[in-house]
Formats: structure tokens, C-alpha cells, sequence
């Protein structure tokens, strides 16, 4: 075998063991999505992404001239692994109004939050080892975590999020750790609520596994009032046990700018007790040394001075009539039989076909009819889902979101018009 | 056991099994003494800091504003994984200007280059796996394959490079690739010849071990001609044996923009075979999903229409005085017995204490005489090394240079005196 040959085999071994299901099917099926996406014909509810009305251009450019005018030779230099240190502390401040006691030493600056799932998987996973997940749940995680070739305990969701009446099962047997979503979640859109929240650390904490939080759309609540983190209540359990203090407990939160100043920044944060921080700052020295000085010193300048609070705001407003005008139409176009979600904020919400229904069949035809979606198969670490599929509202305005449900609910429709009698009742519920 | 206390054991397992040496050692070190950089009083010759005064402030600052103006809401979107597509066609056509046949589809960009290590290590590495490096190498590199828990099969290095004469019988016990910088190396300085970056290709080769070449100071030569890199002999043999065309070959290229246009925006890249790419970026998808859009078109709009190849030139001019400065200044303080590299580019150069002195224990007088290093053994992947240290003279200005070897030299000076005759004995050479 050539060094040739070999390198080739390196990289098609792992396609086999990079599981089967997460990095195999998720990756090709989203990355094929994004690239549809670009086709202008196509009414995509595919992505993820934020709407580009929405990112703040001319602050942002305000903010490179100002930084790049005062501390330029700064901004292009490397810089500190953990990150730069006014917005260590402008997110640490934050924290701090979550109920969370965080200092700029538990806050860690990542290359947008997928990269503390990436520095989660270091920390914690061998080949082998099991997280414990909603199911369905964040495809990039699942990525993240199948790059060190986790197995999953898939626990179902309701409306009220996570089960938690299956969660102490799944915890007994021993997961590194329970990775959680619990506001508009990714891709249900359903948030847990307080009292599950409650109950998770409370079990967590019985069992000894460590909670991983991710909350990439906590500011983006468009009906009904905040539920607390699951880290402020675990800072409160142990406050109230302990006097307070320092951030400690087992649970790590993941938070990003993503979602408020544009993805395209990479700008996202993990905060974690002081060891365990000093630990992640390892791994990410030796993952890319630092996040970008130039995007976090760009970010900071955008940031400061209250202009996130006041731009949430309108974020909120648009994103909330978006939902709206989709809950609108999924009611005006949608076939009898069809289920969906009504979250009280985020990106997304879930759809339920009527049984027989398979989303990656339907979304061929979807495409024809120029209208995108992601199937919910990708989103179940152990497989299943195949009647879901993913919305996004965010990023189409209201007009054509209107007209994707349209086009969408026709083709359900001739889906189910043509859909075989034996098919339908020979599929297990 | 609490959540609490299993999060911390995670973490304070890691600091065991974390390779005790490249992770534990070398981490803190160098973490400390970039610190020590921030002290004014301290000249420092630790870091691999670019020149400040080297960074194109200007037309970065002119590209940010183009880019804001014109695609201000693309720039602030989430982009593909591959990166920012004229950024990667600038970047194969400049591999093609070195003799490497790249196509976009070969070029992934990376968040820095140290993020192609970090994705090199995904690739390859399972526990207890061995890579084949230079002895010293980069300390970066073993960091990142160490979150891999990689074992090493270290070869040395002399004037001319890594000796060949010893690469057959490490590629004979099966490491999972070799590790090479080829051009003014991390941290000795030294060139590898043309001859025996043949005899590598070669070998490498012949016992099917794939090459990743790390090339970050390609284009940071001060005298000689340029050598072809690995990759370009690679392609060579390949086309002549096949009839040319894209690129393919048993060689990882890996290159970065850090040293030209400046480390705070965190743009490398690298170069793989198709179908070894594809796999990269399903890892890299999963470790950050995109390098920051706006880093890369930043970049793209700073690199465009030659200016790459004209700021080159003045950074060459720059730190090749600085180079010359240094190897004067050493003439002229080191007392005898002290022996350094004379590197033909690059930010480093190597030097070997007199028998009997440690520059671990050494850097503790350097700092109260306010001058600073990197000491060498943290650069052994398996011990050893006391005795070495590492310059950097790409950061201080001439003066300063010669300033800080003649406090160095004074430091040197005082240990011989002060080192016991039984000790300097005692060591073996």
C-alpha cells in the first residue's frame, strides 16, 4: 500500500466507523439542503439561518473602524486562548443576570458554540462512551460528539421537552453525559419546563453525570415568560447548600452570538467551573489556539454599551411575526392528519406527517414544487423519525412563508392521495 | 458522586491521561510565559508573534469596509463548511504557482492552520496510535494529536533536517503518518534539503505512511532558493507515473495566512486528496462549522489582486534584518560553548546550552533579567531537550535584540559560573 493508498484509507475506514447514521447520512443530507438553499427558485425552510435583515451591518462596520483605528496591531495578533477579556466579562456580566455566578474565569470564548460541543466531545468522550440526548436533537452535536465516536441514550420529548420520566433508566446506566436543549429546542421548538428542569438536576446530580446546556435561542422568546436555566437552578441548589459564590455545580452552559449579531462572526462562549474552564482552554489551544481576535474584539466593540438588549428587541419582533404568520399558514394549508409545534420562541418547528408518510421521500417532490425542508430522520441518534420533518420561520418573511406552506401542503396532499392502502396499514404506529 | 463531582473528575482524569508532557508541561509553560510577554519591562523572545508592524491595518481595514458595503449581510451569514469559494480559488492557485495541482475541491479552509492539525488528528488517530515526527517538533502539533492521546515515534533532527537515515525503521514500526515542517522548522529553524525530502516521498511511500507537511513560513525566506515543498515532489512523481491532473498523492498540505496578513483572523488552510477533503470538512463541520465568513472575505478582499506578493516582500525585508540582527547579537554575547541554528527564514532559531545547564531552571534568571525564551524540552514529544531553548526574532526590533541577548548572554555567563564542576560531570552528553 502507497502513502497514497493509505491516506485514502484512512479517510474511507472512517467512513464506515464515523456513525453510520450521524456523520454519514445527517452530513451529506443537510450540506446537499444548504447548497439547494442558494437556488433563488427554492423557498427553503431548510437552514437554520437567521435573516439577514436582522444583522446589525452598519454597527458592525462602525466596530471594525473603531477597533481597527485603536488597537489594530491588537486585533490581528494572536490573542489568549480563553479569549479576549472585556467580552470574557461582558458575557461573565450576563451570566450574572441569568442567575448564573459566573467571573470572567469560568467563561471561555469559543468558535461559536458548535465548538464547545466539539471541546465537550474531548473532555469527556473514548470510543464507546454514551451521551444521553432529547431524541430528536441538534444534528451538529450529534456530529460534534460522533467525531469521538459516542453511542447514544435517546430520551423521547413531549411538549413539555425531555421526558424525565424515562430519564433516571437512561442515567443508571451510565452516560458521560446528558446534553440538553431546554429552550425552542433544536429541531422541536418545544422548551422544557421549570419543574423538568428541576427534576433533571436533581437526578444528574443523584446519579453523578454532568448536564451540557445548550441555549443558543434563550433571548429569542416571542410568547410567554423565561424559565430559568438549568444552570441558574443548579447555582441555586448549590448557593443555597454551599453560601453561594463561584460558578460550580455539574452542569456546563453553551451561549452565542450567533443568533443575535450573525453567525458569520463565529462567536460563542462555555462557561464552566474554574477547572474544569482551564481544562477546555487546553483543548481549544490545541484545536486553534484562539478564536478570531479581529471577530471578538469586533463583537465586543458591537456588543458593549446595552446595544444587544436593544437589538434582541427588534430581532424578537420580526422573528415573532415570522412564527406567527407560519402558524398562520400551516393552519390554512395543511392536510387533515398533519401535527406540529407551537414554540414560544427559537428558529424552528416539527411536523408530524400522517402515517405512511416518509419525509426524505417527500422531500424530492417538495423540491419539485420548489419548497425545502429537513427530514427528521437525521435528528434521532438511534434512528426513527422518518414521518418528521424540520421548519425554520426565521428567515423568509411573511409573504413566503405563506406561500412555502402552500406549496408544501400540496405536495402532503398528493403524497396522500397517492400513498398505497397496504403501505399505510402495514407501518407500525 | 454529584454531577459536580463527575464533571470535575472528567476533567482531573484528563489532566492525568492527557499526555503527561505535551499536554500538562508544555500547555502551562508556554501559557505562562506568553503571559510574561505582557509585561513591558521583559524583552521577550518567547512568543511566535509577528511584528505588529508588519500587519496591513490599512487595507485591512479598507477590505473590511468593502466587504460591509457590499455583502455586509453575506459576510455576517453562516457560509459552507469548505470555506469562502474565491478565497479557496486564490488559495489553489497559489499551490498551483508551487508546483501543486489543487483545485478549490482539494482546499479546505481552516480556522488557523492549527486547526488542520486538530482535523488531522480526527483522521488518524485512535488512542495509543503513533505519529512520526521531528525531534524537536512544534509544540501545537503535539497538542492537538495529544486531545487524541497519541504516541509519537520521534526522529532526529540535524543542519540539513530530519535524518532520513533513521525514517525507515520508524515508518517500518507503522505510525499512522509522518509529521514534517519542511521550511525554517518549529522550533530548530533548520531547512529540510531537497534530497531528502525526496528520500521521504520515497520512503514514505514505499511503506504506505502518509505525509502531513505543516508550511506556515513558505513564503518567509530571507536568502537561498526556495526548496519544493513535500507535496510538489509528491505530485511530481504522481504525474509523471500517471499523466498528471488534480491532486493526489500520499501528502496533506497545510498552509496559513498568520504569518502574511496576521494570526488574529485565524485563516489557514489545507490541501487533500477529493475524497480526503470531503472527510475533513464532515470533521471540521463538526468542530466549528465554518471558519468566521467574515474573517475569510476580509481576508480574501485584504489577499486579492497581488497584494499578497508585494506585503511579502516587505515582511521578508523586515524580519530578515531582524534574523541578521540576531545572529550578530549571539556572535556577540553568547559565551563560548554556546551553539544556535542559522535559519534561511522563518520567525526561530535553536539554541544548545554548554553541557550541564537547564533551560528550564535557566529561564527563572532570564526573567529577573528581564529577557525571555521558550525552553526546549517542552518541543520533545518524549522527553529530553534540557539543555535547548527557542528564539524568536521576528517580534523585537533590532536594538532590542541585541539588548536581549546581552542580558541572555550575561544569564548564560552566571549559570556556568555558578554550576557545580560534579554536576557538569555527572550529565551524560
Amino acid at each position: 500500500m502507497s502513502s497514497s493508498e493509505a491516506l485514502l484509507t484512512a479517510a474511507a475506514t472512517w467512513r464506515d466507523r464515523f456513525a453510520q447514521r450521524a456523520g454519514g447520512v445527517t452530513s451529506s443530507a443537510i450540506r446537499e439542503l444548504l447548497k439547494l438553499t442558494e437556488r433563488s427558485d427554492i423557498l427553503s425552510f431548510a437552514g437554520g439561518l437567521p435573516a439577514p435583515e436582522a444583522f446589525p451591518v452598519e454597527e458592525v462596520e462602525a466596530a471594525c473602524h473603531r477597533v481597527l483605528q485603536e488597537r489594530g496591531a491588537d486585533a490581528l495578533q494572536y490573542g489568549p486562548t480563553e479569549g479576549f477579556l472585556p467580552l470574557r466579562e461582558l458575557l461573565a456580566q450576563q451570566m450574572e443576570r441569568q442567575g448564573v455566578p459566573a467571573t470572567p474565569d469560568n467563561v471561555l470564548v469559543t468558535t461559536g458554540s458548535q465548538q464547545a460541543l466539539d471541546l465537550v466531545g474531548k473532555l469527556f468522550l473514548d470510543p464507546g462512551d454514551h451521551v444521553a440526548t432529547e431524541e430528536p436533537t441538534y444534528l451538529g452535536a450529534l456530529q460534534a460528539f460522533a467525531a469521538y465516536q459516542a453511542r447514544y441514550l435517546p430520551l423521547p420529548v413531549d411538549d413539555e421537552g425531555l421526558r424525565v420520566d424515562f430519564l433516571e433508566d437512561a442515567l443508571r446506566s451510565g452516560p458521560r453525559f446528558l446534553y440538553v436543549l431546554p429552550n425552542f429546542q433544536n429541531p422541536t421548538g418545544v422548551t422544557l419546563s421549570l419543574e423538568r428542569r428541576r427534576r433533571i438536576v436533581e437526578l444528574a446530580s443523584r446519579h453523578g453525570v454532568p448536564i451540557v446546556e445548550d441555549d443558543p435561542y434563550r433571548q429569542l422568546r416571542y410568547e410567554g415568560e423565561p424559565v430559568p436555566a438549568v444552570a441558574t437552578i443548579q447555582a441555586q441548589l448549590d448557593g443555597g447548600a454551599a453560601g453561594g459564590g463561584a460558578f460550580r455545580g455539574g452542569t456546563l452552559y453553551l451561549g452565542t452570538l450567533s443568533k443575535i449579531l450573525g453567525p458569520g462572526l463565529r462567536v460563542g462562549w462555555v462557561v464552566a467551573p474554574d477547572e474544569v474552564a482551564r481544562k477546555l482552554v487546553q483543548f481549544k489551544q490545541g484545536a486553534d489556539l484562539h478564536t478570531s481576535t479581529f471577530a471578538q474584539m469586533v463583537a465586543y466593540e458591537t456588543a458593549r454599551d446595552g446595544f444587544l438588549d436593544r437589538h434582541v428587541r427588534r430581532i424578537r419582533e420580526l422573528y415573532g411575526a415570522r412564527r406567527d404568520a407560519m402558524l398562520r399558514a400551516l393552519e390554512d394549508h395543511m392536510p387533515e392528519g398533519v401535527r406540529w409545534t407551537r414554540p414560544h420562541g427559537g428558529l424552528f418547528l416539527w411536523v408530524t406527517l400522517p402515517r405512511g408518510l416518509d419525509s426524505s421521500i417527500l422531500l424530492g417532490r417538495a423540491l419539485q414544487a420548489r419548497v425545502a425542508f429537513v427530514p427528521g430522520a437525521p435528528f434521532f441518534p438511534d434512528g426513527g423519525g422518518a414521518e418528521t420533518l424540520r421548519l425554520n420561520f426565521s428567515y423568509c418573511a411573511p409573504d413566503l412563508i405563506d406561500e412555502g406552506m402552500r406549496r408544501l401542503g400540496g405536495v402532503i396532499r398528493a403524497a396522500l392521495a397517492s400513498r398505497p392502502r397496504s403501505t399505510a396499514a402495514q407501518r407500525p404506529g
